[in-house]
């Protein structure tokens, strides 16, 4: 853990380290995606039967075992408890609430000056959803990539999780279903990514790709890129906490492991300007890590990743936040709105004492999949943007082309582009 | 040029040949710009000065040589005639007005049940604007890219634009000088984009990169892509002219060269209910190439790439639209507003017998930088959205936090997440 402090005439050189931490060290597998792909787009189905046998460890009785039926997810749903089923239906419903709220209003200016203008969005038409299997199966990601793009209307959604053995988590299934999604497959890695993007003869190709995976997964996304949309390559995960010294340490220290627990190259900073809080809360941490069941994990991803930061007030820690430029900020201060407004750079913030960030991994309503490694200085969590795209229109008449025409045909001419110039002046008459 | 008509039995066939007709081919300079990228990298200015003299035929003073003076400007924009300067104003106005119309409002859901929610869009810190220079310097390009940054509220936009002898072209400096960008670099290729996106002792670095450029330009901003932001990368340009025989021929062939006079990649299609009317425009074109300065590049892309298709009627005319998701579309009916309607898919839609499109490369206001090769399927042109992001926000009291706490503690405890659950679950109390 780095403990540093602004203070400290190292400050500066102590900081850039944890600035260019390389958490997000991916192995190179771009010839092993290349071949799978390759398969696919040439063989379809009997490629993806062939690398599911050879990857997900379980043979397939033909393309049609690679569909979920709707039979198998009733039979899944039933499994489970209703509090839990309840719980999911909470965070659902808060989540298409504040996607739906998000939709944007067409534009449309009347051009009194005889050129109308306009901005039209419409959804995609399908769009493929990848969710990891196995031991990191979460249902609260099926939420939260599916229900933003139903709340765009994309009108086909096609869902790909891997089964090792041919299982599937059942609160995964019950979450697709809550969602809506009705074409699920039993597909992992890039050979999923390949059939989503190019089709096989069972499995209609997408125009967008979204969700997290591993590192094949990963470019396999930015191998197809082009062929079809794709969302952000994810990273591993961070939060920045900045608190006070009014708050309870082990409430903070709890918000650091949350974030921690996700990965070893997970990364959590405490940001203070109460040096005495500072190490309360590296205290709690360690108390709290002798309990964790997952405190390997979240003990390494601390240990290597974590930092405690004391700041002389809260200027400077606004400052350092926008240089960390966040996925996750808590802001567990009086009055955190007035920090939010100077904060530039973060994915999602959340805020008081009242607000821990797992509560937006959840069930607040925004949404959970948001941009890492400080890549929120220019890229945004997942959203009804994501699932809908725009085409701008204009209608000149007669009278309109004539007063804004010449200035496009002498813009034309200067470039060079006599037909540009001529397909407006043969109309000028 | 392609002749397709529905009603042939071979239809089918030929369309989808058109569908997958592989414009996009690109040289493989993978090898060489990680090289480049690296150079700037690890030795910032003095690999610019070298990679300028090798790449770009003259050798810069030092690296003060490479930024372009204010005199410079002001200087080049005094060469040029006043009714260029008033071409570029109009066309200037009117992307901004279009523009500033585009920005969206922040979201707030006030949260009567203790649970506060929002969205707030804040502009990008620093982008850089790659403008492609020697032959094809359009100075159009500049205000389209570097208008809708400043709408958008982006503090600091440097352009880099290669200067090939160490020259410039004056209305590409005052397009910059009328969009308000202030910082020049006469530096080109991969070296630049890899200077924009590592920055070097001279040239801070930005935090995405927008702009068309040659292969070298493309794979460069792929290379980037995660260290900064990116747009899409641009492909050979195509138009869709929806027409009916009320037309003059003679425009809509000029339309069709106007797209095809660009790139001999380019992809320009005629689609109409008049078979007739089909005929006579393909005449038109072979007229009107006998004397187009860039009928050797025109007559080319209409050969290769070219097509005339007839349809039984207008629903299928935007049936076949919607597949080919063009980048320009002209809808030259009586009521375009009806068949727009129905269109899915398309970067940009000009209605009308008076609005040839390229009226919207220059002035209309709507941004010419559309999404190209069919991925107006999921993706949009350049606009305000480019340039800003999205930070949600979550704001709990402990009354909200009880009322949605135990849903988020149940989903979490589900996903074998405790760090997250009890990080809720000590603040129940």
């Amino acid at each position: 853990m780095h403990r540093l402090n602004t203070a400290d005439p190292g400050f500066a050189a102590a900081f850039a380290v944890l600035l260019e931490d390389g958490r997000n060290v991916t192995a190179r597998v771009d010839a092993a995606v290349s071949a799978i792909i390759a398969e696919v787009k040439a063989e379809g189905d009997a490629a993806l039967l062939r690398q599911t046998a050879r990857l997900d460890g379980w043979m397939p009785d033909g393309p049609g075992a690679l569909r979920v039926s709707a039979g198998e997810i009733e039979q899944a749903c039933a499994t489970l408890p209703a509090p839990l089923l309840e719980a999911l239906e909470v965070a659902a419903r808060r989540i298409e609430a504040f996607h739906r709220a998000q939709l944007p209003a067409d534009l449309e200016m009347p051009g009194e000056d005889g050129v109308a203008l306009g901005m039209r969005w419409t959804p995609l038409d399908a769009v493929g959803i990848y969710v990891p299997g196995g031991k990191a199966a979460y249902p609260s990601s099926v939420l939260m990539n599916a229900l933003p793009a139903r709340a765009a209307g994309v009108g086909r959604i096609a869902m790909a999780v891997p089964a090792p053995g041919g299982a599937l988590n059942p609160l995964v299934l019950a979450a697709a279903r809550r969602a809506g999604v009705e074409e699920i497959w039993r597909i992992g890695g890039a050979q999923a990514v390949a059939a989503l993007a190019w089709g096989t003869e069972s499995l209609a190709p997408v125009d967008r790709i979204v969700g997290p995976g591993n590192a094949y997964v990963a470019e396999a996304k930015r191998q197809v890129f082009g062929r079809v949309g794709i969302d952000s390559i994810a990273g591993p995960s961070e939060v920045v906490v900045l608190a006070d010294g009014a708050n309870d340490p082990a409430h903070a220290a709890m918000d650091l492991l949350a974030q921690a627990e996700h990965d070893e190259a997970a990364q959590s900073i405490l940001v203070t300007t109460d040096p005495g809080f500072a190490d309360a809360v590296a205290s709690a941490v360690e108390a709290a890590l002798r309990e964790l069941p997952r405190a390997a994990i979240a003990g390494e991803s601390w240990r290597r990743h974590g930092a405690v930061i004391v700041t002389r007030d809260w200027e400077e820690a606004v400052e350092l936040t926008n240089r960390l430029a966040p996925e996750h900020l808590q802001v567990m201060v009086d009055d955190p709105r007035a920090l939010l407004v100077r904060i530039r750079h973060a994915g999602a913030a959340f805020l008081g004492r009242h607000t821990p960030e797992a509560i937006g991994d959840y069930v607040a309503g925004p949404n959970h999949v948001l941009p890492t490694g400080r890549t929120s200085r220019f890229a945004s969590g997942l959203s009804v943007f994501d699932f809908l795209k725009r085409t701008t229109w204009v209608e000149c008449d007669a009278e309109g082309l004539r007063r804004i025409g010449p200035a496009a045909v002498a813009l034309a001419e200067a470039e060079g582009l006599d037909a540009h110039a001529r397909s407006v002046a043969l109309r000028l008459g």
